[in-house]
């Protein structure tokens, strides 16, 4: 089937949905009616997730209006045309196959002479490989002593995604046996991150894990240098001590600066690319290749949801749908993602770079400018810390936000105190679920600055506990939801043309090429 | 002088404002005039710091019009009556006394029969002499060993601040020889987060604060609770491993279950008590007294420049009119703050508090409803790592985020290299000048998809090494800023009863007392 890709505001199904009736969350949620909606507006996820919306300002009319959308825009079509293999990233010219990473959800799909989900199965077996051989001492430091540690050298997409999963998964990996080594990041080119990490590891017994697709990126390059200056003070030979992840076509790919280097292309994003090799390697060193391949195995269950053309069977669609309803036809501008586990303390900071830099687009796939609003801002913290600081504004300030909560009923390293009658994952469980019916029913009061006025929309995802599987899942839900967002508002999800002015104007400063405001910000920054 | 407590659209001179003629950024920094404003458009803070707004949308004629705002608005006299002990939070009838814990503005503040500013200096000095006997070893553990870990119970204000203040000064302590003692917090009721830092650190040689101001925190309490089981279970004595900082009122304030209990009051919001006991105690653990006291010193100068009636000589108080200018002239919803600094990693965080917590209000102080948009939202991660994720759409998207910057000259640790004929300071720093101008100015090209508008207003804060009085001055300038911007809002920045329902619903959870909707999202978390 031949696809069209339409702006949004020419679908005739979109001026459909800005008609249809609006829902009163106050009533909605109020009684026996919040009771259904709670109980109806669910749909199942991979590894025993589920996505609950029944606190979003939906109801069987707007969903049913969201299906014609979902329909017109093709967005099921558009996903398979992406899986099959099409070039889907038209600004780049490039296939987009992170989900090939984790599974084979359609055709084969050959590019550069080879099958791609061999390829990116081989490397996640030349990882493997890898990793096993390090936990085992079969690849040790000079003086054949085991690495005890794994730093990631890499900024945004190959810091950011890996760095949110390794947090996410270290405690339960250490109560589960299943913990290899510590891991640790350098990210910023602010010297005091790299000297900082470096000052608080054993450096004779660290690997350490250069992340660049394309082997140029200026901060990556520096901390390299910043690291192989350490490793050469301490006595010890950088390139027994380094691997490289990185492309086939890259400068990096056959350096003997590298242990070993492992291999992702360019149809995998950065922000696209924790199940590929850039996630692959630090979290097979830290945790095992099997706990990663787990992880796998969860993005690729949550993927097959995705294929759904039931937008009530295929959570990520219908999240992006509802995300795409408050953006442009109720006028929300951001949305805050409230994950109630400390352990996910980063994914809203993957989640920022994942949204923003895929959908914070003003021109539509062909380059051409649109009319209507696209990516939200997105931010936030874990609960209930977010709970003391910036719910105030959520619940009593002037702007509406939408509200994405993550919540689980078991905690990871499952060690608990009992305080006046309950746990403090009952506790932590309870605030949930409490802030959610605050923040949509809201309560009167006669003193207006203890009132609440409600009608403030939430959807949460729930599952028992996050462990490998689960977060696999969530990943990929996210993935989704972005990538159908990118297809309704008929953006390119997968170029980043936004970052690439200030890397010119910051060379231009460094080689005092500047002239005007910017000569004189050089100056105010004694550069 | 009497002050006069006005709603904002009410003023002559807002009126006013909204009628100057607006600045077209991109031409106001492009050629000499950009050079011309960088170097004008710029005030001196305290300790080295400037503030540097010539990348904002303002010009001559909107400066006056907002310096009459701010004649009008009567900042200067509302300040001057918050400082001199006048009930400035009407909602909960508390005088507002956090720049008293660094200097004397004013008058003598007297209140609960004391006089304040002695009652916070000696409790400074009650803390420093606790500290110093720490260090010295005269304070021990049992063994007569000693601690060489503190960590911190907080949530919200007694989290937010002190952590990211201490991040701040971690590696510039290292680095200068002023590094006493490693210090973890501890703050999610989510046990998870109490149970990984307890099993990260020497339990035995560990001194725990409890903070908590009224002592009912129920975070807090769980989470003593979960570290007292910790060290009973190490055969130690709780009570010998413990210290408070609370209200004299508050029920931990004489318990047998501390080694000794530090004062704060009701006059300190959370939001505001990093330089309060709460900030002090761990901070004079970890840095020592001194560092703690030249932090107090640093926001002590900057509190004096914000007394300044003229706002081209009062950083703070420009800062929250031009950004009360973005937010309700020109209709900007969110505030990115950005530090180019690793060290400043969660300042971005405690700012969100501070800022969200006290503003996101809908209000005014008298309890009546406001026609006009309030506190924006304020998120932001260090750069250059930003710069690799949500810059795209900073940059691209289809809204303006007026943006704030920091930077410092200098690095922390003083350790760098240089690559490719620069150092990674210079990186980092010329990387946030090109930002500036990348934004305000942006680039044509006839691929709109690598176009960039420009017109993205910013301002800077730049410093010459981020140091205890720098990051004092820094802290002050948001706290002002904020307070500032409540005043021209005619809100009450210092109470928070938005937090308040998500309470009461969590115990009625905890309790089964729910029905409806309630009921329905325990089931669903297994509560």
């Amino acid at each position: 089937m031949m696809v069209n890709w339409n702006n949004l505001d020419t679908l005739k199904s979109y001026s459909e949905l800005e008609k249809v009736e609006k829902v009163d969350l106050i009533s909605a949620m109020t009684g026996e009616s919040g009771a259904e909606r709670v109980k109806n507006y669910q749909v199942p996820m991979a590894c025993g997730l589920s996505y609950n919306y029944a606190a979003k300002e939906v109801d069987d009319n707007i969903l049913k209006a969201l299906a014609n959308l979902a329909d017109e825009a093709q967005l099921s079509e558009k996903f398979e045309a992406l899986y099959n293999g099409e070039v889907i990233n038209t600004g780049e010219k490039r296939l987009v196959l992170h989900q090939l990473t984790r599974g084979q959800l359609g055709d084969k799909v050959m590019a550069d002479g080879v099958d791609k989900r061999e390829f990116y199965v081989n490397e996640q077996k030349r990882i493997a490989d890898f990793a096993n051989k390090v936990h085992s001492g079969e690849i040790t430091n000079a003086k054949g002593e085991k690495f005890t540690t794994v730093v990631q050298i890499g900024i945004g997409g190959s810091d950011l995604g890996p760095r949110a999963m390794y947090l996410a998964l270290e405690n339960w990996a250490k109560r589960t046996g299943n913990f290899k080594m510590e891991a640790r990041f350098i990210s910023n080119v602010d010297p005091d991150d790299a000297s900082a990490v470096l000052a608080g590891i054993d450096v004779e017994h660290s690997v350490f894990i250069l992340v660049s697709k394309s082997g140029t990126t200026l901060e990556t390059l520096t901390n390299e240098s910043f690291v192989t200056d350490a490793l050469k003070k301490a006595g010890l030979d950088a390139s027994k001590h380094m691997i490289a992840v990185t492309s086939q076509t890259s400068p990096l790919a056959k350096s003997d600066r590298y242990l070993e280097a492992f291999f992702m292309d360019d149809y995998i994003g950065g922000r696209y690319s924790s199940t590929s090799g850039v996630g692959g390697a630090v979290l097979s060193l830290a945790f095992g290749p099997e706990v990663f391949a787990a992880f796998l195995e969860g993005a690729a269950s949550e993927d097959e949801l995705a294929k759904q053309k039931d937008i009530l069977k295929n959570p990520a669609m219908l999240d992006a749908l509802i995300g795409v309803y408050e953006r442009n036809v109720l006028g929300y501008d951001s949305t805050a993602v409230l994950p109630y586990s400390q352990a996910l303390s980063r994914f809203p900071a993957h989640l920022q770079q994942l949204d923003m830099e895929s959908n914070g687009k003003s021109v539509n796939r062909f380059g051409e400018p649109i009319d209507y609003v696209t990516g939200p801002i997105i931010f936030g913290e874990p609960g209930t810390n977010g709970q003391h600081s910036f719910y105030q504004l959520l619940h009593q300030g002037t702007d509406i936000i939408p509200l994405q909560f993550i919540g689980f009923k078991n905690s990871q390293l499952q060690n608990d105190v009992n305080i006046q009658d309950s746990t403090s994952q009952q506790k932590l469980c309870a605030n949930v679920a409490a802030q959610i019916v605050a923040f949509a029913c809201g309560k009167k009061d006669e003193n207006l600055n203890k009132n609440f006025k409600g009608g403030r929309p939430s959807s949460i995802i729930v599952g028992d506990e996050l462990d490998p599987k689960a977060l696999g899942a969530l990943l990929s839900h996210f993935e989704n939801k972005v990538m159908f967002q990118g297809f309704v508002w008929n953006i390119n999800s997968f170029d980043q043309e936004g970052v690439q002015l200030g890397k010119v104007l910051a060379k231009k400063v460094l080689a005092h090429e500047t002239d005007g405001a910017l000569t004189e910000y050089a100056k105010l920054l004694a550069i």
